[in-house]
């Protein structure tokens, strides 16, 4: 048995390379895919299969939050962002902000770490080119792996447990450029926050998803252009 | 509208004794209650009828962890360990120990203050008379409020958000002691591990309990001493 590693799987690109970065480390992946009431529930299946084709192991975690409504990411009756791209992550909170999520999700990783002897949780959380979220940003994970070494017996044993974000500093471009070299099957893959049977190519999420492409001059198989 | 605080609740003596020091500072509660599979079931209406008592809203979250087995307090199958009182806590960790429970409960509740407009989390966590658990420390409980400021819109923004432990430097017999004057209405908790029609009296939280009730000279009237 080699190293272990929990991985939080969203069905986007960015943990679909986070999840390819863990293999290329040696990584035994076990991959958490959270059912949370997303708008996107389409999501789920694109996470589960890329943890198939990757050779991972995975579950479903069904969430309920302490809270209702709120997020348009969750609430089908709000309106979704499609913003400027130079407006996304400027300091401002868009409505598909999910109070909390990373913190939560990160928990249950955090968890199962402990459980399962894993020494490390994946994250594919980014900062650079990013939806502007408070929980994406490296001061934040810095806390929130200190929390878990105090928090869990593997932590306060002095065993190793890491929070690694691979993707934090880089460009959306530079995701692309990395997924393709780890070979990540960007087919199975899914961002745009609607959820319908083609991406929208409005929301910020397929905006930034396309920026990345672009930037790289690469193909996305999602897109017909 | 007055302050506002969410509130892990379990149904036992420290957090009901939490709950009550929260009203008496002034908050109005919202109490998270978690159905994660624990044998002793009977908590949950416990926590239940301790919410209503005090005139709080509250919700019951359930919770699916990302591992099966492990823990005793989860799998009925293992013996629950009843240590000698000064072996409790004694740098050991029980059976009972559930991995990052406390981060995971947390973390619903940092996303509740966050969606809610909440100033305060509040645990009823203890680090002196408590079961040997990691996540009951005061260095921990830091880290935890770093995490939740740095990973919420409410936190970026300037707005306050604590974790607030008003229990952990007490010992039980002290936690009765407030409890008592708070007028925490014991008859309504719940904190044998084996959820059985009385407490057992022998499990480490039967234990702590009696302990605590018997320093503080007070009687317990779920008992029939």
């Amino acid at each position: 048995m080699g190293r272990k590693a929990i991985v939080l799987l969203s069905g986007g690109m960015d943990s679909a390379t986070a999840l390819y970065w863990a293999k290329s480390q040696g990584y035994a992946c076990h991959c958490l895919i959270f059912d949370y009431g997303q708008r996107h529930k389409k999501e789920i299946a694109s996470a589960k299969a890329l943890a198939k084709k990757s050779g991972s192991t995975f579950q479903v975690i069904p969430v309920k939050f302490g809270w209702n409504g709120g997020s348009s990411l969750l609430n089908r009756r709000k309106k979704l962002p499609s913003r400027r791209l130079d407006k996304i992550g400027a300091n401002s909170i868009p409505s598909t902000y999910v109070p909390a999520r990373n913190t939560l999700f990160a928990a249950y990783a955090i968890s199962a770490a402990d459980a399962r002897g894993a020494e490390a949780v994946i994250l594919g959380v980014n900062a650079l080119d990013y939806s502007g979220y408070p929980d994406c940003r490296p001061n934040y994970i810095k806390a929130l792996e200190k929390t878990a070494r105090l928090g869990t017996k593997r932590g306060i044993q002095g065993k190793t447990l890491r929070i690694l974000t691979p993707l934090i500093k880089k460009t959306k471009a530079q995701i692309v450029e990395l997924g393709a070299k780890l070979r990540v099957p960007w087919e199975l893959t899914w961002s745009c926050y609607q959820g319908g049977a083609q991406p929208c190519g409005r929301c910020d999420s397929c905006r930034l998803r396309a920026k990345g492409f672009q930037e790289a001059g690469l193909h996305d198989p999602l897109t017909n252009q």
